[in-house]
């Protein structure tokens, strides 16, 4: 074991504090991973305020550089560039992980912070952190093109907008609406117009306009007004809803045409929908969470080719308290990224 | 206009009564129609049991024979064996319209009964009923080789059932699971069959077990059985769930396969769903009902060359009250069919 040092929740609340700990010696087939950048989740938020457990090491987006390699770690060596999200082991023998799909690991997958390791039953840390320890089935070459501190957010906002654009199929053509404009719906504007799709933005803030057209959206729709609602009807093909509170889903699914599929990425307890526009229209309700190994690599291959990163505003790690604070109040244009090279 | 009989809700409550009411002289493409057989719907029950506006002639599956056409009318002539369902009208100008959805029409169809004719605005009075004059576009050619009285529950049950495995993709190996054996459940099996799934019934009746077996399922899994439930986790590409009444789909869904589809045929004002369920799979929930006018047209061809109708029990119309009575107990094996040429 070695020590390191990152940001924990000590006692329950929201304070995160400086904090020294262990990381476990390599095994095999590891990877230890000095940690450039963090992006701040707001799943991290909502663990921190949720902890029953504490030391709670928050991060699981992050980029960084190969300090050591197990010796059968094969795809690594010292000084490469690596990617890493929120899943770090699952048990690979499920139809899920031979299928590629580890995010949906029957024995469900170790997450890269909460829960413990599956092997030694070690708590796992974050990566608000200088260094980690990942197997290398779930460390990915850092595309060189790409600015590292804008890569650290594909790595969970990007692959979780991705995996669902990517599986319903869209395309040149496509009419695709997305949900709430922050960390995630900011990246499925990107990778919907990279994609060829016309993309409409709704948002519940007509301040947002001008940001979504920048981001590159066709037009923004004001959800708030039933005018500009029901001048929508029939109009999308695809809609990603990213926004995280519970919400009424059945005024956009009425914005789906027929045999349309509105994908959830927030996790309420429950999903419900008007039953009569899911039904007149035989549209689609589904969910998705992060992508798996293949999808990630699929993911970071077509951010590279389109020159997409995330838009972030890059905060010394020992301001997290100050990311925390202004997520919590919206006031981020469009992801946090900690900044571990520079404390 | 003309005088026809048949059996209306005279005043609120459950006893239809002999009713002799006009129908409309025929417009350029109107159709007028014998009616032979029709069958018993539950909508018809829901639609009894709620009426606000009486007189209410229930009845919207049925086959008949031509009588008389309108000058416009090419495609069929008088003495010809014929079959209509649950629409009878639409705008014909919307693109639900004009895609041959005429179920989804976006100013709505004209239902067999309930509501009024969307051109003279007089009442829709339904296939309870010796005589009907349809608009010939949403009459359909009866299949000759197929015993009428198990055609006519066809053209309600059979396409909304029909419909969903047909869009879905249920093909050669499709793994299909069917909750619920009645007038809808029993035709999603044998098409299902016939299109070459394999067919498991969800039942919370294990007394239907031998039921379903006769009627060509692979297998029945008991639905309160956690056990059974349990071992067949991730068994299904697709589910059409039948059931009526408000009932918790999570543990059907959690039987789906990852990017399976659950389709929803019953009409509680919410669909609701454990949101795990949904997202930890990302399988997709759907609702589909009956199905315009190309989609019937297939059915009607698909069960022709697979010789598929319903299981009927046939009453003489006069006893309509009691195949109303049975059917509120459930007591029906698999739909009651009236007799209109018996009485």
């Amino acid at each position: 074991m070695f020590m390191t040092t990152g940001y924990a929740l000590l006692t329950p609340g929201r304070k995160l504090e400086p904090w020294t700990f262990e990381r476990r010696d390599l095994r095999p087939d590891d990877v230890r991973i000095r940690i450039t950048y963090c992006g701040v989740c707001h799943t991290d938020l909502h663990a921190i305020e949720g902890a029953t457990e504490v030391p709670l090491v928050p991060g699981h987006e992050f980029v960084g550089e190969v300090l050591a390699v197990g010796p059968e770690v094969t795809a690594f060596k010292v000084g490469d560039p690596v990617a890493v999200g929120n899943i770090v082991d699952s048990c690979g023998k499920c139809v899920a992980c031979l299928d590629g799909e580890e995010t949906y690991c029957l024995e469900f997958p170790t997450l890269t912070y909460g829960g413990v390791d599956r092997h030694d039953g070690t708590p796992r840390y974050g990566a608000y952190s200088h260094e980690m320890v990942v197997r290398d089935h779930f460390v990915y070459p850092l595309p060189e093109s790409l600015d590292p501190a804008g890569v650290a957010p594909l790595m969970c906002a990007g692959i979780t907008v991705w995996q669902p654009l990517h599986r319903l199929g869209v395309t040149s053509g496509t009419r695709v609406g997305v949900v709430g404009l922050g960390g995630l719906g900011h990246l499925a504007v990107k990778f919907a117009k990279a994609l060829g799709a016309s993309v409409a933005v709704f948002t519940t803030s007509p301040a947002k306009r001008d940001d979504a057209l920048a981001l590159g959206a066709d037009e923004v729709v004001v959800s708030t007004s039933p005018d500009e609602m029901n001048a929508h009807a029939l109009a999308f093909d695809v809609i990603i809803d990213t926004a995280s509170g519970e919400h009424d889903i059945s005024p956009y699914v009425l914005t789906l045409d027929f045999d349309g599929t509105i994908c959830m990425i927030g996790i309420p307890p429950r999903y419900e929908v008007d039953s009569m526009a899911l039904l007149r229209g035989r549209r689609r309700l589904t969910a998705s969470g992060s992508g798996g190994v293949r999808d990630t690599r699929e993911m970071l291959a077509f951010a590279a080719t389109h020159g997409i990163t995330a838009d972030v505003e890059v905060l010394p790690a020992p301001q997290v308290q100050v990311a925390l604070d202004r997520l919590a109040r919206n006031d981020v244009r469009w992801r946090f990224v900690l900044d571990f090279g520079s404390d």
